[in-house]
């Protein structure tokens, strides 16, 4: 049985195929958030502190902290800050630390910059997830070895050099090479999430039914959990939420175990929580319940965030959040 | 590959495992509605009437007709109509007069009266699907040979002389048995469509999972389509269209090919059409954009209803019809 375990502090989250579904929150990522970047460039974590604790009460049983930003200002002064490499190590140093003294959940530490990853590995506590590897052959031969050195789990994309391929057996195909590959580090199968790569639905029309014959094949062929940037399916489309709410129950009664997604939305985490219970990942339907009390305080017009948080504060059901092991 | 035929004099309806899912509507039946028994004993046809109708514009492709009325002021009068072989037949052929003058989707003949069934195969036009037979041996002799006679598809349901096994082995086994006394009535399975039987998982939390490892045994082993109760799953839970809504989805992606249900409900009727997307069964996304303008509809205050006929009287996306073939 496969089960991917990460770890802050003090709490433990379980990746894994008889295990609720597990929600990373991806809203801490300043790619394509000009005023988060901005912020950030100020030296300003207000936005990033607020997302965090957001996010946690509203079901995010991890968080992506993502440090890709791009600092316009501080370019224009100094050329070093036109490289990634030069900007994303101290600001991820500087992200893990501050989320990590005010949240207990464990963090997944997301850059391109294998410096970013690097530092993020130093500050984190417990077992980070580690995102991410690819089969481009320099991102395995710098990102597998911090897998191995610090012993956490890796989220592995599934393209290569020759980037991303429309068909998903050449996806599996460079999936199960990473496999391959983490093993001759010594890494071991369940310390690794695929994602398959979730293509739109408006532009592919296959793009869901590749998503399930993805995830039957890694989970049985590979024995992996997955991941996707769940969202993606929906791109372009109108009334994207009610794409997202059906494509992740789908996606779960196929065998994904985890999304990199936005917990605020109440849609897709109604369809998630939904779907803990139906596939019997909810004893007694407590979080189901608790979840509908979050909804009736939303119907009288509390936000999803205000109404989240009263009720993770209060306790009931152990609302958006993991038990403890 | 298996498709189940289902016509009306003018349209085709096919249940298949590469046709969208097909939403057979539910609310013509005086079945715990005692407003519409009441109407329906008085001779009055309002309430019909008006649920065929909207049923249809929300976007139901076939249509249920069950005649299980208790005529309870007539019973006092003349006990005759304490018996339901007495009181259904003649009720059935008025109902399916009626609403086939109305409507030209196909019709689903729904009752536990042989004489029923018999009346409203008598009258209906096309080829309408039979609802129901079991695996209960005076059902099965009863049915299968009006299934034969009338060439018409025929629901099954899993249930047998010992009632309704909590056992998903012993469903199967029933729904098999049914199959192969219907080959012995040279009754092909492409023409039975199989309920696996749905439980609330309120009270079985392994309801769900139940049904996901059926529909793939009846499709995969005995190459069936399958139907069910939707809404049964969320029996007696809070936000019950929020499992609904979740559920649907789960079971198209595990091979369920339709579902009596209610076509009037917006979360459930969202799910379906997102699902059709997703499961390529939605050329370019035509049906879901025209769903999209009902939800904007819906949004600034329209009823579901409303918003659904103003849609498809327009024709925008053939919205909530099914195209001719």
């Amino acid at each position: 049985m496969t089960r991917t375990v990460i770890e802050s502090k003090t709490k433990t989250v379980v990746i894994g195929f008889d295990e609720p579904f597990c929600v990373i929150g991806e809203r801490i990522n300043p790619t394509g958030r000009k005023k988060l970047a901005a912020e950030l460039e100020a030296g300003d974590f207000t936005t990033v502190e607020k997302d965090a604790l957001e996010q946690v009460a509203c079901g995010a049983m991890v968080l992506d902290v993502n440090s890709g930003a791009v600092f316009t200002n501080k370019m224009a002064e100094d050329p070093r800050y036109a490289d990634n490499n030069f900007v994303e190590p101290p600001l991820m140093r500087e992200l893990i630390t501050r989320i990590q003294a005010l949240t207990d959940v464990p963090l997944c530490i997301d850059s391109s910059v294998p410096g970013a990853l690097q530092n993020g590995l130093e500050v984190a506590e417990g077992r980070p997830l580690l995102n991410s590897v690819t089969g481009e052959e320099e991102r395995l031969e710098l990102v597998l070895p911090l897998v191995k050195k610090y012993n956490v789990p890796v989220v592995a994309i599934s393209n290569d050099d020759t980037g991303i391929s429309e068909d998903p057996d050449v996806r599996f195909a460079v999936a199960k090479k990473i496999v391959e590959r983490a093993a001759d580090f010594g890494i071991p199968a369940h310390d690794i999430v695929v994602d398959p790569l979730v293509m739109p639905i408006g532009a592919m029309a296959s793009a869901g039914q590749q998503v399930w014959e993805l995830v039957r094949r890694l989970r049985n062929e590979l024995g992996v959990n997955t991941t996707c940037g769940a969202s993606n399916i929906s791109f372009g489309l109108p009334h994207r939420h009610g794409i997202n709410g059906a494509f992740l129950p789908m996606a779960i009664t196929a065998g994904m175990t985890s999304a990199i997604m936005n917990p605020m939305r109440p849609q897709e985490m109604e369809a998630i929580r939904a779907a803990n219970f139906l596939m019997n990942h909810d004893p007694n339907g407590a979080q189901w319940i608790a979840f509908t009390r979050i909804m009736d305080a939303v119907n009288e017009g509390a936000s999803f965030a205000e109404a989240s948080k009263a009720s993770s504060d209060s306790g009931a059901g152990r609302g958006g959040r993991r038990r403890r092991r």
